[in-house]
């Protein structure tokens, strides 16, 4: 390693090297290793053929080729932004004039992750605060650890965060006099990711009700960071409605969303949606990070929604995660019944698994060593929770990932766990 | 507009509006508008059947498509990373083990702009300073001025910067006890935007040496941080070695470079090199704000590069832009001889003209207005210099894009703006 370079500003000085970077690298030195692990999506239905159709429609004429081929907006393609805010208000069953859907709020970004960035650039300054799931998207909190955000987290139920611990962290900021640092509070609020919880339009609607009591001791605005990554990936039950439905959205929610997963990651195309008071600042960013996102990606999402292949898609791909998901609840119920508790996902590509206190699940742990010695990879829960001096991390839990594997592998990588849990 | 949003972080409050996206603006209201201001590349000359082509060979094998159309790693993909590395070492005719050059130092990025950004993250505190030609790419400037940095001007000679300015601008900082706070010089170096000036080797070797004296003083590294953006577009004369063949380079220079204008600006991917003890810090930030550049687009290159269709390519552009340099620089002479001067570019995007100190240029000058009135718009020079205390701006100068606009145009446009020069 090189001698701390002096030269660095305080961000880079900061900004660590993410846990899973390090659990990646395990993965590449190992190449019979199952990881359950990687976010990676399926491979074999990945959208090859259907992207050529796509593409071949693009670059037929020349026209629109060039177009395709050319810089485009700061914002995205006009036409790709009115489709997506259009099927967000469509999932959403709002009215065509609903102002917190607005095109004019929307901005397509390089993934979702480009816009969270951006937002939290926006927003927090070093010592800020934003609350979080307990756990949480650990790139999320990878962000907040970079530019010095303190993040805070709340207890979670099986239909979202809790709205009583929520209420108790807003009364201990308020009575540590830090309600200013708090900027928003960060729900990734469908399948959650890492839990697989998708949290209910009355608690989004409490949340938000929440946090506008607390505004006035903050002096300003409280925003609910709604990240709907995983929302296209909905296999069972009925999709929720966003917290852009609810009363003040449109002054107070912060909407994020991708067309990677649903269609593809290696096609990255997120968007995402900002009150009228926060999005100009936003696109300034923007405008120094990239002056837009690449176009010709753009153009192959706007072909899929606008031609229905985008949607044909999704179904499949729902089914197809429907089926990984039980894959692997059925061998988590053969091989690690007793040993640990999890819930049946309804979507994404996760299952949370708990394992009783006893067991520590982390790096350190002689269950990640028994299991790693078996080839089997999974993300040690710990990485999922914010480094919050208020709470000890829960230390017995896994996010074990089926986006990526395939069912074989699977069923062999969860076998392999149930084995090395009975081994200690 | 909606009122000053509380909440938002220093970062987010200070974050303006660029001049440019006026410009823009304008030109989008008037859609018969002849812009020699925008960035753009030339639309006919855009390589839509060889990306066709290019797309039928990735996307016609399942494996290979499903491979691009998955995540791909932080720095980028591996082999595209290797051609990359490779061009640079043979453009600068350095040795295969050339450590500047070094392929683990190089990661790919959304434009060349995502790079310098990251850069300026790693490097960078609010009051920190960098060194900028005088003029320099405005969208530079737009970074400095939202992250706080203080860019300072070195003045320019026909060669590049004026190594005397630089040694005096230095002085000037080590004298007020500045020095701390300088981190790096940041040089266009090929067919600079706005400018078209091409800083010369002995001219980077001199830079170089003179800021290592200077580190002393500063306590830290201070970096050569090389924009060479345009050095494909080269259509006159022979290439420069870059700065990454001087003796320390591998310590000090930065060095970021791009596919999008020399292939397609639709397909944005950009590369950098840091030093070793700059790269790793660059990366985290990377997998915050994307944890990866696009797949496909990179799949795109890659297959580009490797088949020989990238060079081709870029053969034909530098046919193309020299043609299109020698309409603008002939209806130049046609048309505002005596009323301006400007240097034949030798590569790039842009003619700087020079009027005489009595005719402004800026963006409420009678110039601008009476060019506008005629329906056509260039860039005032004013808005490529940095907001620089030490020095008044100069308000006489233009930059002409010949990227965009058709011969036509660009002859119509320049006989345009010598009669609204004459009509003053």
């Amino acid at each position: 390693m090189p001698k701390r370079n002096s030269a660095l500003s305080e961000l880079g000085r900061r900004t660590e090297e993410p846990p899973i970077a390090w659990l990646m690298k395990l993965a590449l030195d190992r190449p019979k290793l199952i990881s359950l692990a990687a976010g990676f999506t399926d491979n074999p239905s990945l959208p090859v053929e259907a992207t050529r159709e796509l593409l071949e429609k693009i670059l037929g004429s020349p026209a629109r080729g060039q177009s395709a081929l050319q810089y485009g907006t700061g914002a995205g393609d006009a036409h790709l932004r009115e489709l997506t805010a259009k099927r967000i208000r469509e999932q959403d069953g709002a009215k065509p004039g609903s102002g917190a859907h607005a095109v004019d709020r929307l901005m397509m970004t390089h993934g979702s992750q480009q816009f969270l960035y951006m937002v939290s650039e926006a927003l927090f300054d070093p010592g800020d605060i934003v609350l979080v799931e307990d756990p949480t998207y650990f790139v999320y909190l990878g962000i907040g650890q970079s530019r010095g955000m303190r993040c805070r987290g709340v207890r979670m139920e099986a239909d979202g965060i809790d709205i009583a611990s929520l209420e108790a962290r807003l009364e201990e900021l308020k009575r540590a006099g830090d309600l200013p640092r708090l900027k928003a509070l960060y729900l990734v609020s469908y399948h959650q990711n890492p839990t697989g919880t998708t949290t209910s339009l009355a608690k989004k609607k409490a949340a938000l009700e929440l946090l506008r009591c607390y505004e006035r001791a903050a002096g300003h605005p409280i925003y609910l960071l709604e990240d709907a990554a995983y929302r296209e990936l909905l296999f069972a039950g009925e999709d929720t409605p966003s917290a852009l439905t609810l009363p003040g959205a449109q002054e107070r929610v912060i909407y994020s969303g991708t067309y990677s997963k649903p269609f593809a990651t290696g096609i990255r195309v997120g968007f995402g949606l900002a009150p009228e008071d926060l999005f100009p600042a936003v696109m300034r960013i923007k405008g120094n990070h990239d002056f837009g996102t690449s176009n010709l990606p753009q153009q192959i999402l706007r072909e899929a929604l606008s031609s229905g292949v985008y949607e044909t898609h999704v179904q499949a791909l729902r089914v197809r995660y429907g089926t990984k998901a039980r894959v692997m609840v059925g061998a988590l119920k053969r091989h690690c019944a007793g040993a640990a508790e999890w819930a049946e996902p309804r979507g994404g590509l996760n299952v949370w698994a708990r394992f009783s206190r006893r067991v520590a699940t982390g790096l350190k742990s002689k269950l990640f060593a028994a299991t790693l010695e078996r080839d089997v990879l999974y993300v040690p829960g710990q990485l999922c929770y914010a480094d919050d001096p208020t709470r000890r991390k829960p230390n017995c839990e896994m996010r074990l990932s089926f986006g990526a594997a395939s069912e074989a592998r699977i069923r062999e990588g969860i076998k392999r766990l149930g084995e090395a849990a009975q081994s200690l």
